[in-house]
């Protein structure tokens, strides 16, 4: 399978500790070995960077280990490929532009019987896999719903992605992150937790190798911070375990809205 | 202004030599010190970095120059900004989905009154830029002219794109180039030119800073390479000087269409 990562914060913040841990599972502590990715937001500009050779050996994870990039949003992901051969085009995150946002998608996990659902026209998947054709067939359903002109309430949009997103359960494994740069939604179908940072910070020390980083050192007190990822980063702190069918709605570090729905209608 | 730089190869080669030229004029031996970013395409995949900070003191920058990253068609951008602040989002490269491929585009020049001729309905720009604008409505006259499904004849649509270019001619400066991965497009205002470069090869000599290569060790026989810049690169060879209205489509390192506008229209 894969694994994901993502953060939502409400001041730009860095990644490097929580990507250090992730890059650490393809290749050394994990079997993620067949590309990576993540994607920074800079107000409204994002930037990828991926390979698809593994995070533990890669030049360019090193680089993303060792700068730290500041950014309100980050979605993260290690790949062990199984629907699409090992390449760049079918290398998470993807994007696509839509409504003038820069919209950002990771996928993990693995869906059948996929092709006949996603008929496509407008958004087309570059690559060969199962996860970029979800991610398309969400951006043509958000364009039939909502029109060509952007709407005024984002929430709501992101509401229906995760409606989607729990019909597209029917279909297999599907835990998914997206965002437009300002909102970062969760949805989980079997693994994906997160943690909220806020004041007191403390201490926090990775699973996959000897960092320990003190977040009271790096913060000011209103600074709010969520990370999602596939499994818990550290081992001394409380992440949450989302529940199947369940979604959450980051914006500036806090949940601002989510849900949990039902096994999906496996006729849908 | 800014600067453009890319190539069209029949191998996976790197760029090392030419944008290390490229990134001096980002700060040291020219002005173009807002931003700049490179694309990469790997087969039907491609990657961009950028930064929009000054390509000279850009971390990320140092590491395109250091790491040989093998590639068939490459754009880069170095920014000196006109519309549009200083920011990732007005950062050059711009890409697109459509029809299945990652469309890339980057464009040295400014334009005025374009607003009104760029209405958007499907593409539309995340930044502040007259270059992302022209971008998206090159697109939405793409999908205007040859519909949602891929063209069979791709020489005939970037054809067309140059008849477009040749339009928006009329609104100021604009040299262009646009890639869909296998093919890449050069058009021509007033500054660009090019170099195709095959056996025999020889040494080349960096303008820009103390670099010379010899291109008869790092590369074979069959190796055909095309380099096109704002400006020369090298100072040993000779660039063909392209002309006002002209444009040439490269595939796999040859010229393999091209041809020459008139004046543009003023009322276009």
């Amino acid at each position: 399978m894969c694994e994901l990562l993502a953060m939502s914060a409400n001041v730009p913040t860095d990644i490097v500790f929580s990507f250090t841990g992730l890059a650490e599972r393809g290749g050394v502590t994990g079997p993620h070995v067949d590309g990576w990715g993540i994607t920074f937001y800079e107000g409204k500009g994002s930037r990828t960077f991926k390979d698809a050779c593994p995070s533990s050996q890669s030049h360019i994870a090193r680089l993303i280990k060792s700068y730290p990039i500041k950014s309100e949003t980050v979605i993260s992901h290690i790949r062990q490929a199984n629907r699409g051969c090992v390449a760049l085009e079918n290398t998470h995150p993807f994007d696509r532009e839509l409504w003038g946002f820069n919209w950002t998608y990771a996928h993990n996990g693995q869906l059948t019987d996929y092709k006949e659902k996603f008929a496509l026209r407008r958004f087309r998947p570059v690559g060969d896999t199962d996860s970029e054709m979800a991610f398309c067939w969400l951006l043509e359903q958000l364009v039939k719903r909502f029109g060509d002109e952007r709407p005024g309430d984002m929430p709501a949009v992101f509401a229906y992605v995760a409606s989607l997103a729990n019909d597209i359960r029917a279909l297999g494994v599907f835990n998914m992150i997206l965002s437009n740069g300002h909102y970062l939604l969760s949805f989980c179908t079997n693994n994906l937790c997160h943690i909220t940072r806020r004041a007191p910070f403390g201490k926090a020390k990775l699973i996959d190798t000897e960092v320990v980083i003190d977040f009271d050192k790096e913060t000011t007190p209103d600074d709010v911070v969520s990370v999602i990822a596939t499994r818990p980063l550290t081992g001394n702190e409380a992440w949450q375990i989302m529940q199947p069918g369940q979604w959450q709605l980051f914006c500036k570090g806090e949940i601002v809205a989510g849900g949990q729905f039902g096994a999906p209608d496996a006729g849908a």
